[in-house]
């Protein structure tokens, strides 16, 4: 977890070089105290690496060749004990480090992955694969139960770069850890992107988005990994599964569609062939202020059943909006982008305004438009957004320290539901929030628009209890998901599943499936090392409800 | 298989009434000499249903709630034998039927397939899902090795219809059976197209193309059926397996994923929420001559790259479009169609025509416009391409008659290696034909195009030897399929594995991918009664190769 020279926070997010001091903390809990009414009291320092009183690591003894690569000091171990949910932050600052894992290894190849899970399989060690450590669903922890005699964290750190590029079908094989800034920074050379701009880019890694199936940031067409996939490559403890690099194929069911979701407990990925796209050249934006949440949702639904593709079509709740400094607290606002690498975009920015108004949207200023030889325009609504977007996991330190409780929740839900959903699932936050914490402000903003539904985000703040962060979150989490399955979203939409959503999941998929799911893991990784308790248990297939047909 | 009082030939394609007299065929035949040089010199006529002398059936006795739905008569038998290939079709048109079901079920509901999976896992009889029996890969037949006391083929012709529709979201509940024509006129009442119009429209069903990974005619963006699915629900040997109805999720591996391509051997499709799309009332279409194939693969490589979306994109060889009657054969013409059901297309084609010049594509004639107030533009040569295209199955059966060997390979690969394997293939395919035939005409066209690549379709006709079709047939096959999966390509993109391209499907997919899914059909269908020999084997998996990482 070293780059440049720099090291991530082992307990929060960014690098230690960037960890705010007391004093800035403060101001910050201060103008949070000043929007939410509540915060900014007790404002804590982080514990330091030499506070840390890690359980000891069990003794396991790697064989000599992967002797090297393996580590098990303070630093390591406490990076790699947790993922970066508000529930993990939490814990990290207060130093309090559960389940960190015995060893961390940073294999050199797949030679050395290949090796380490025989060595695993035999030694009966669990292994926990790591790309950027940011999952917020405790994908990457290593509570793992009583069956293994250790865990290791195994950090693909090392699998790194853009190692080949096909300008002509604009695709290129990378390997699953390089971080996703260096793929765009190794793809700009030729012109190219990955065009993957998930919440988490900083950090995140190529492997990581694969093995949940990320969601990048933009709202239409191509912004799921899933659909970036030519092929991918992983090494399972039976030997290496890769697939063909194909545009298309219909032989079977896809083999990299049970890889994409599998969140390593599979096999570890180790590169895959990604379809790219040129750098978009030409951008138009434009902010809309719709008078409620539900107005700008209808306006959203038409204009993508319509066939239009918006790059940006984030709807913002009053709330939302008034937080990320894009609107006056009253209004909903739709932050509105098209963009092509090779065509003008106004005429889709007008139809969809054309569109918004029929809806009661009022558009804010006047259209950013930019083109190849213009510069870029700064600021408007679009860029405060974007950047307060990819500040927030930094923000949420801060929060923390100053005993605010932030936990998002986010699922999906077809359109003839979900004005009823999203009702349903802002109040019952709310309310939970509130019952836990005794004060709530509760926000909300549609993140993906399809055809036949929408991505519902839901962002909780509540004044937390020192001491008690933990349960409180528990208590609103557990409470809300309830609500949101019952309701028949999913329980993920791209954050994936983890631990932290086990309950819930399994509820949600098909037993049938579970079934196949567990007996298909039994084969590949007979010793079921790899990440227990993620999607499936490590014991037998669950029992099949003989559900009769019939309905 | 009957239809509003009309039943389907046993052997060839479309309704008994439909079948030409030996007259008609004989002026095709002579037709397809002229044109070909090959063919005419023996017409016969084809094996009536008295004619057959089919394998006695096994003696199978369902249990008395059964009994009313399965049959064993002599055309349902012969009718479920086998599927529709050039293989099918000559065994068939001669009377040749090797393997039909001792039954043929037709359940009226999902407990009617549960009871039977059942008595069939309880009998170890082998279970083929039937829906349109138009698999030109041996899908349905059952063929199924010795293992079984008796075949059963479960036709879902009971389980049709349009059962729910959501107007707000764009989609619909539709049962497996439905035949596609059939669920069209049921959404049109609607205004709502599903859009899905693969080469045996006239008798696919809705569960047949999902269970097959089914391709539309249409070129680009929604083309498979895959990208339509909201949840599927499958009667299983274990239960019900029905997915949540979802515009998105990053809920683990797709469950719905793991049943598109199975072909019937994890479970028997029942029905499914598909997403659908307004009914177009724009169109805007061109053909583009091109002085070679490869200046028109340049030249839809370049418009799709730009990020346009023609529905239709067929670029043909010079002799596909001789015989397509749009072309003089010799140069290549491209079919380029844009569509809409909100805005004129006029400009898209008009980019995409900009974009044709640049390889040397030249416009045949003015674009045809339609918008809501046109009458449609009858004939051009899109319109005659499209009704020779669906009528092709027709004209198999009267070649068969006329001892022409009709055969064709679909696959797909990326741009980077398009040029080097489309003449590849083609060779071969003229090679091996030439070589077993004496004679032959090659053609080729592109069916589907993809940023990062492109669907290649050859067509092979020639002159077979009367009682050697199936062995002449067979050789070119395998010296064609040999190539083709050397040279890097899918076996199939969307016509699925079934037990024709077993060997090579087996090579292609990942060996740890088989193991896994072995496990998981042994998990879902412990008796392995369902489709066996299809995509996998009864037996154990297939051992993993331990291929050690690195490359």
């Amino acid at each position: 977890v070293v780059a440049e020279g720099r090291r991530r926070k082992f307990w929060g997010w960014g690098y230690e070089d960037e960890q705010l001091s007391l004093e800035e903390t403060r101001k910050i809990a201060e103008q949070a105290q000043g929007v939410l009414g509540f915060g900014a009291e007790h404002i804590s320092a982080p514990a330091r690496i030499t506070d840390l009183d890690l359980p000891p690591a069990r003794r396991l003894a790697p064989p000599s060749q992967l002797a090297g690569i393996c580590h098990s000091d303070v630093y390591e171990r406490a990076a790699h004990a947790m993922g970066k949910s508000y529930k993990d932050v939490v814990r990290g600052f207060h130093g309090e480090i559960e389940h960190p894992p015995d060893l961390v290894a940073f294999p050199r190849d797949e030679d050395d992955i290949a090796h380490l899970l025989e060595w695993c399989s035999q030694e009966c060690i669990a292994v926990i694969p790591f790309g950027g450590g940011t999952s917020v669903v405790g994908g990457v922890e290593p509570l793992v139960g009583d069956a293994y005699r250790g865990t290791l964290s195994l950090d693909l750190g090392r699998l790194i770069g853009v190692v080949d590029v096909d300008p002509t079908s604009r695709a290129a094989r990378i390997r699953a850890g390089t971080p996703l800034p260096l793929a765009e920074a190794q793809l700009r050379q030729h012109g190219l992107t990955l065009r993957h701009f998930p919440q988490s880019y900083a950090f995140a890694t190529v492997g990581g988005s694969l093995v949940t199936r990320a969601g990048g940031h933009y709202a239409t067409g191509g912004t799921h990994i899933d659909d970036f996939v030519e092929s991918v490559r992983a090494v399972t403890p039976s030997g290496v599964w890769e697939s063909r690099r194909l545009p298309g194929s219909g032989a079977g069911p896809s083999p990299d569609r049970l890889l994409l979701g599998s969140e390593g407990v599979l096999g570890v990925v180790t590169e895959a062939w990604l379809r790219l796209q040129n750098r978009p050249d030409h951008r138009a934006t434009q902010a809309v202020e719709f008078p409620t949440f539900l107005d700008g949702a209808q306006a959203v639904r038409t204009l993508v059943q319509l066939g239009l593709r918006p790059a940006n079509c984030r709807l913002l709740d009053g709330g939302e909006a008034a937080l990320g400094g894009v609107g006056d607290g009253k209004h909903a606002v739709l932050l509105l982008g098209f963009e092509s690498a090779h065509f003008p975009q106004e005429g889709e920015l007008e139809d969809a305004l054309w569109c918004c108004r029929d809806f009661g949207g009022k558009p804010v200023g006047t259209p950013r438009v930019r083109g190849p030889q213009t510069t870029p325009p700064q600021g408007g609504p679009e860029q405060r957004w974007r950047d307060g977007f990819l500040a927030a996991p930094y923000l949420r330190d801060s929060l923390v320290a100053a005993g605010i409780l932030v936990e998002t929740f986010e699922t999906a839900i077809t359109w003839d539901r979900f004005a009823a959903f999203s009702t349903r699932i802002t109040r019952a936050a709310q309310d939970a929030a509130v019952d836990v914490c005794g004060a709530a402000a509760v926000n909300c903003r549609l993140t993906h628009i399809y055809p036949d539904g929408a991505a519902l985000y839901v962002t909780v703040l509540a004044p937390a209890r020192r001491g008690s962060e933990i349960a409180q979150w528990d208590a609103v989490k557990t409470a809300v998901c309830e609500i949101l399955l019952d309701a028949g979203g999913t329980i993920t939409h791209h954050h994936a599943v983890g631990r932290e959503h086990r309950p819930w999941y399994d509820r949600q998929r098909p037993d049938v499936f579970a079934a196949a799911l567990s007996a298909a893991k039994g084969a590949v990784d007979p010793k079921a090392i790899l990440n227990p308790g993620v999607l499936i248990d490590r014991a037998a297939p669950p029992p099949i409800t003989r559900e009769r047909a019939g309905r």
